[in-house]
């Protein structure tokens, strides 16, 4: 699978008239060399970075990695280079290193542009490699990845599934244990407790979990707020699984709901339905949101959010499914759709499905049920 | 406290000859501007940057925040500025806003030399505000800030102390739970739900559990691995708290410990009470940890990291307790001791407790018991 996403990348930097291509963000990482890290991806104290991807015309692929990392994954068409992160010999220099390694590569280039993402990149990297390279032109190639990256390949498609999965067991798990006197923050630790014992390790989930009057604010973390009797509970769960995110959203009633609330769930759902039905490779991305818009409005209703976005190594990628966004749909897309209501102060209700579109339709991965 | 510590700043930059700062760690907004953000500190696909703090001589400082941001904690003496990180009018494109609004600003500055941290700024943030403010030098103040931040104040050190506490329960549920039988994620599920219900939401929290000869490996994630009868068990909690970070490690053994187990565990217990005792001000740091190897060297051993570390926004900063180290303890310094001893391919101990460095010798605030 590297192989042909290593070929997307040539072709699209060749159509680009960029030589090569430097990248270091962990989607990047991922794709194209097949590296799993660990769980945790936040700027860490020893490294800033843990690792670079350096691709370049004619040469071998080479991932240069920080040495405390493992490196699970990496494929065998990459070659791997480490750099020092952690050491108690001298002050931690793991940028200064990894700036030495590729500059030792990058200093024999001709004159010629390197794609790089200028929104991941640290400022420390590039300067390094700007004063040692001076032939070398650095431009931004965010939107050229973006494309590659907006329809999966089967091997993406099973993991996306799996993590889908994931998303459905921790719905269960959410319907089955909220009840009154459980408090939000509670109600999450048994659903992701459930999810790690699955994936039998630790699980990075993005999670708005809300109670009663907080459903009203569309998303926020779980609080110590105590469910209760007549409340809705909202429960949208966002796993990431070997790299790559599943989505889900889920709202129910604790105890009997109103008949407003009821009025309003049957909308959504049957708008999130019609969407589903519209969904096929050549169907502008615009049209599905404002068909599902104007049904919302005709609940006397809005949602101040997109209604879709793409799902893959990142949890929310193009094709963004929004008012001005004019892109069609094409086979082997995974998107998450996720109309909702909300009536300020008061609650809302939200329902997502993650389906992947079909050479005639849409498949609906997402298998959990969504019922008031 | 934010008053105090912009004055830090600006006698720093001074004494640097750097007029102006442009934060964008989270570290920085926490201590500089009192910002409280939520749980999750990773990159977004939707903002790579949640905010930017800019103190300019003679201007009042200001936060530049998301506008997702709900931006708890913010003091009265910052003024604050949103930029749009989420639309779904057109393409997400929150560092070319937060870039213009940056530029209005920069632009009127006479020739002058701002810090930045070169290893937390992205590209695409820099090279915007380079383009339009050619009068502007741009210099790394990342060890600047390290000193500033070294010796804590008193609502850093009641923080901290919160964070230890956290660290308390959570060691002393993981030696109740922990047990043949049960899985490393499982026993690490049963802790960091204690934790959260007592902070009553969502900890981030770095940890390594490990049993077995996993435990001879230093650190990882939870696995799936059982926990056996004869096994020891390690963890390493480091859990955030309002920004700043916890730290602790315990080791203890399922069913009865070897003699050599018992024998180990005496000596690095002991090697840690004779480390906290020599904490005072004026301690070189590399005496500690010379001290402290003396001795696991003594019990046929050795550890491959850091003896202990400084502890705050970051969960490892100066003092670094390495041998290189000749910098001296001060008041009011948050430490963490962490001798271990390890026997590749069977098994680990390490023990840790955090301590304040008082103006006469050390308090341990860490109050949890190491007892195998």
């Amino acid at each position: 699978m590297v192989r042909d996403r290593l070929q997307k990348l040539c072709d699209k930097l060749h159509e680009g008239h960029i030589e090569h291509a430097l990248l270091c963000s962990y989607a990047s990482l991922r794709y194209f060399t097949g590296y799993l890290a660990t769980v945790e991806i936040e700027p860490s104290p020893i490294t800033p970075l843990l690792g670079a991807f350096l691709w370049a015309r004619d040469e071998k692929p080479m991932l240069l990695l920080a040495d405390m990392e493992p490196g699970e994954g990496v494929a065998p068409e990459i070659t791997r280079v480490t750099f020092c992160s952690y050491t108690i010999e001298r002050p931690l220099h793991a940028v200064a290193d990894l700036s030495a390694k590729l500059i030792e590569r990058l200093k024999r280039f001709p004159r010629s542009k390197v794609g790089v993402e200028a929104e991941d990149m640290p400022v420390a990297l590039l300067d390094a490699l700007r004063a040692a390279c001076p032939q070398l032109e650095f431009c931004d190639v965010k939107s050229l990845l973006g494309e590659i990256r907006m329809v999966k390949d089967a091997e993406e498609i099973q993991i996306l599934r799996e993590a889908i999965e994931l998303c459905d067991i921790g719905q269960e798990i959410a319907k089955k244990v909220a009840r009154a006197g459980i408090s939000e923050v509670e109600l999450f630790n048994e659903v992701r407790k459930e999810m790690e014992m699955i994936e039998g390790g630790r699980l990075q989930i993005l999670a708005d979990i809300l109670s009663g009057p907080r459903t009203a604010a569309v998303g926020g973390p779980p609080s110590s707020r105590k469910i209760q009797d007549g409340d809705l509970v909202m429960a949208d769960l966002v796993p990431r699984h070997r790299g790559y995110w599943g989505d889900s959203c889920n709202t129910c009633a604790i105890g009997e709901p109103t008949p407003e609330q009821r009025r309003a769930f049957s909308g959504i759902s049957a708008a999130l339905a019609k969407a589903i039905e519209r969904v096929r490779p050549g169907v502008h991305v615009c049209d599905i949101d404002a068909m599902v818009r104007e049904r919302v409005a005709k609940l006397a209703g809005s949602y101040p959010h997109h209604t879709g976005h793409g799902l893959g190594l990142s949890w929310h990628e193009e094709p963004r499914i929004v008012p001005y966004n004019t892109a069609t749909l094409q086979p082997d897309m995974i998107i998450a759709l996720e109309p909702g209501i909300y009536f300020e102060g008061k609650w809302g209700i939200r329902l997502e499905y993650v389906l992947r579109v079909t050479p005639t339709g849409a498949e609906v991965l997402s298998k959990f049920r969504h019922n008031l």
